[in-house]
């Protein structure tokens, strides 16, 4: 097991996207900054997707304008398609772009309107496309660990989506649970299924969610399989459409507790992160899904 | 890592003991009736403590008069002395007793006015008066992973507390993270030493609090070291007096949810124990701590 790992903030763009408040530019800028002084050194900053599908990112350029290029932080834009690539190299500011592929002809179909395979050539497009702009591009496959939509999603399917990406060399390979279902076994299975079907070395990242609670057991399983890239919101902000009640992503805060109580070292400072988290909810004007905020850390 | 395994549902005493609402008697009864329809065999009906210290328990013997022995099924009474074991004989109901050891002297001195050391002598009492009245008599051994006074508990030293009390023979000794802080990597340390340690072949039984987020992730991690038996909560109800804001105890539909979709057979049905977690939601008229009961099951 890694006894340091990364950390990947996900909260200005995947936990803002998915709350129903609109922050404005200005609150997303302070979110960056906040994350940054905590010690994240890797964050995902705005998606470049159409404004009437996702208000919440109208601003992304915006956003970017406002951001400092420094050494050794990554701003990483989402982009679904070519021309959100080309907005993101656009702004000089994003340094990594990341697509995604969908695991399921259901959610592909309901969410961006094309099968698994097509999602597939779009990424690998993008992949290319960005290299040639000079800017490293990674993807995530969403919904690897189950389906709104089409339900159980097998190891072994996901494994061929993964071989198919890579033969496009992006610089990364995340596992999304984009609804939260997956089970720490199933994450081992799944993780250990990808990397003996990839043929290359291309390093693994994953996104779990905490829509029913197993999401920091996932992060632990994976960990153990030497994953050593994790996506966090802080507060654990995001929601899920598909589950009104439920919860966003992990909890960067959370993830850091139990991480360092495991001796294993991440650069986000966990009080910093806390009080992120609580100003988080200033913002909101409601609590977050995060826990180790409102207990404290220990000892 | 076994198939099928047993969870023990705490909620109508470590839950309520640490709600601020009083049930009354027959909700009580009902909130065990329902856990019992769902399919649970052994389950935490009371503690027998002076109603003054805990006032959610003082109708323990009421509780208790209207439960019905059945074959197969575990009552258990929680006594944490001589007096409160005669009471839980008293009953005629209680077929099992739980009792109480302290891992700290700082918890033990705040909590039941002893050390640790004299929390054993206690115990070690307790399960032998049991026996003799021909009562199987188990033991936790409380803040086994921190402690809220004392900070970090040394696992050689909750292995040389679980040597000491098995010189008892209790039907069991299980480790408790009280307060919520304990680590994946933790448990699998503390499982491990514990086990080394103890000599003799006695099962263990793990209760967590998810407090900090940690208690599913801490859950797994016991079942991959082969512990069969956990504690869980319905709703996850139950607090944490050392943090106000904190939940309670692991759900019990959490729990059986990432078990199941780990492969591993629990006798709780997840539909029926979801429905008992919202019937609690309208009896404490707010919402409850676990999440699958919001996000709905899958697949």
């Amino acid at each position: 097991m890694n006894s340091s790992l990364e950390i990947i903030e996900v909260g200005p763009r995947d936990g803002l996207q998915n709350e129903k408040e609109l922050f404005s530019t200005a609150q997303k800028v302070e979110l960056i900054r906040r994350s940054l002084a905590s010690g994240v050194r890797r964050i995902e900053v705005a998606s470049f997707v159409h404004p009437k599908v996702v208000p919440q990112m109208a601003d992304a350029e915006a956003v970017c304008q406002q951001l400092t290029a420094q050494k050794g932080l990554t701003f990483i834009g989402l982009v679904l398609n070519e021309r959100g690539l080309e907005r993101a190299i656009a702004t000089g500011k994003i340094n990594e772009v990341g697509c995604v592929a969908v695991a399921t002809d259901g959610f592909g179909t309901a969410n961006q309107n094309m099968t698994a395979a097509e999602s597939i050539e779009v990424c690998q497009r993008i992949i290319r496309r960005a290299r040639e702009a000079g800017i490293p591009a990674q993807v995530t496959i969403s919904v690897a660990f189950g389906c709104p939509f089409d339900g159980d999603v097998e190891v072994s399917h996901v494994a061929e989506l993964a071989r198919r990406l890579a033969t496009a060399e992006p610089t990364e390979i995340a596992l999304a649970d984009t609804i939260g279902v997956a089970s720490p076994r199933q994450v081992k299975r799944t993780i250990r299924a990808v990397r003996q079907n990839l043929g290359v070395d291309i390093p693994l990242r994953v996104h779990f969610h905490n829509t029913r609670n197993t999401g920091i057991a996932n992060a632990y399983a994976a960990v153990e399989e030497d994953v050593c890239r994790l996506d966090a919101s802080v507060g654990g902000i995001g929601g899920c459409p598909f589950a009104p009640r439920a919860t966003g992503n992990i909890a960067t805060e959370d993830l850091i507790f139990m991480l360092q109580r495991s001796g294993i070292r991440v650069a986000p400072d966990l009080d910093a992160t806390i009080a992120t988290a609580q100003w988080l909810e200033t913002q909101l004007g409601r609590s977050v899904p995060g826990m180790v905020s409102k207990a404290g850390a220990f000892p």
